[in-house]
């Protein structure tokens, strides 16, 4: 338990609109939201409780605490450090949190930034998806400075079941950068594995139920081998959202040398996807072009 | 439990001779070994009393179950239905349970043998490794018919955690493909994934502390991060067997029509990792590539 803190949200997307939610509900809080379209801070407020804000740097304000959680760079530096940005009215001392998922090079320009100007900047990007928002069970990588951290991290706890501090600020960029090159090999191999099965004429079911206790197993073969077996997409992580993320993590790749020659090709992978109109389809829907 | 039965056991490597001593000595029962190499059935009779014998036929003729794991689909053609092979001297209704992971193809070819011959087939390739069969906790993908599974099931648990049936001769192998299909995308994803966070500079052990129970977990993960981060790769499942699997899967993906990108470009990478001299090393040293 904390006590209750003034709290700020910014961004009331799909995975926004519950973790503010949690943050008023499980953790107590005194949260304000803004979000671009006015309508969703209206049904937040009506449905949780705390008040509304115009403008970012009106949310910001009288906050010890302020998250985001925007859709990429562009519209995080827009709320940060844009006209009206949380940034501009930040109080002396309090701790911004960013839970987009974005590049280690803006976590690094607005951790800068914050110190520059007295407050602080934790990079702070979730997994679990839009089930784990809702749940409050997120895993949250966090990147920056240990104090600041351990201020943070009781209120962080409304939404998460697991956080950790990877680092310094990018840290938890990084982190989830790691995160999605593990699923991108694992999802691949999973929907070659079963589009061969199915090629072979086996039962899928049963052969997941034999080899998955064992070194082929993954949280993927586990949880989606059900759907993808029956070409359900339309939930879950879509591939819009991990198309951007890929991108963004080449791109550092790019920088820091490392070859993702796999993570690479699937990306291209799920380009084919779009071009079957899964765009927002569930990332496991990588079979779907093996099976056009 | 299960009444004692005469068993023969063909092959006794790093696999079979451990799974030899199973029957023997968990299963209780009255086994038979043979070996190309005469030095090894010595020390396993030593070991675990039974008997031995100078050819495959002559282990065979008066067993009610033949084990068998060999090298390869030529070696295995040469002990069942080669000279002085098993094929030659098996008993009327007596069952041949294939340990060896070969294609598909071998194990209709000697199922429609054994069955011109009087006597049933079994494909039952394992996956667990050499600890695996040292414990005796293999996991047994069998194809065949339900009746002589039936009949088999009870000895081969000597040696198995897991014993499914998969569907007629040759699902076995099909679905052991399938392990390693999914093994390959797991691993080469992994491997992406832990270099770019050393070039990251982030701490691996911390990172899959945080992530490994989410949506990029694996068994891999799980039992492999530590000695991969270490760069330790001298035991486990060579990368020499591993390109002999992807080898015969693939081949089987060309019959089936199944694509497998993913999978084949894993296997050029496994290249990779002979030339650095790995061909002994276990599977997960694919990251050695991306390190050299």
């Amino acid at each position: 338990m904390t006590s209750m803190a003034k709290v700020a949200f910014i961004g009331l997307g799909v995975m926004g609109y519950p973790m503010a939610g949690h943050l008023a509900g499980k953790g107590g809080h005194d949260v304000t939201v803004y979000n671009r379209t006015a309508a969703k801070t209206e049904k937040w407020v009506q449905e949780f409780g705390g008040s509304h804000a115009a403008t970012p740097a009106e949310a910001a304000k009288r906050a010890d605490f302020v998250f985001c959680c925007v859709g990429n760079d562009d519209d995080l530096r827009s709320v940060t450090t844009g006209a009206d940005g949380a940034f501009s009215s930040m109080k002396n001392g309090a701790i911004f949190i960013d839970n987009t998922t974005a590049s280690a090079e803006v976590a690094r320009e607005l951790d800068h930034a914050a110190t520059e100007a007295g407050f602080h900047f934790l990079d702070a990007p979730v997994s679990g998806g839009q089930a784990g928002a809702e749940n409050g069970q997120l895993t949250v990588m966090v990147g920056g400075e240990q104090p600041v951290f351990e201020r943070a991290r009781p209120v962080i706890d409304a939404y998460a079941k697991m956080v950790g501090l990877m680092g310094p600020a990018g840290a938890g960029q990084l982190t989830k950068m790691i995160n999605q090159i593990c699923i991108a090999g694992v999802v691949q191999g999973l929907a070659e594995g079963i589009h061969f099965g199915k090629k072979a004429g086996l039962d899928i079911e049963k052969v997941v139920e034999v080899i998955s206790k064992g070194a082929a197993g993954s949280w993927q073969m586990e949880n989606r081998h059900k759907t993808m077996n029956a070409g359900k997409y339309d939930f879950g992580f879509a591939v819009d959202w991990m198309r951007k993320d890929l991108g963004i993590l080449l791109e550092e790749a790019d920088r820091n040398g490392a070859s993702l020659a796999l993570t690479a090709l699937v990306d291209q992978f799920y380009k084919d996807v779009q071009k079957l109109g899964g765009n927002r389809w569930d990332t496991s829907s990588l079979l779907a072009r093996l099976e056009r």
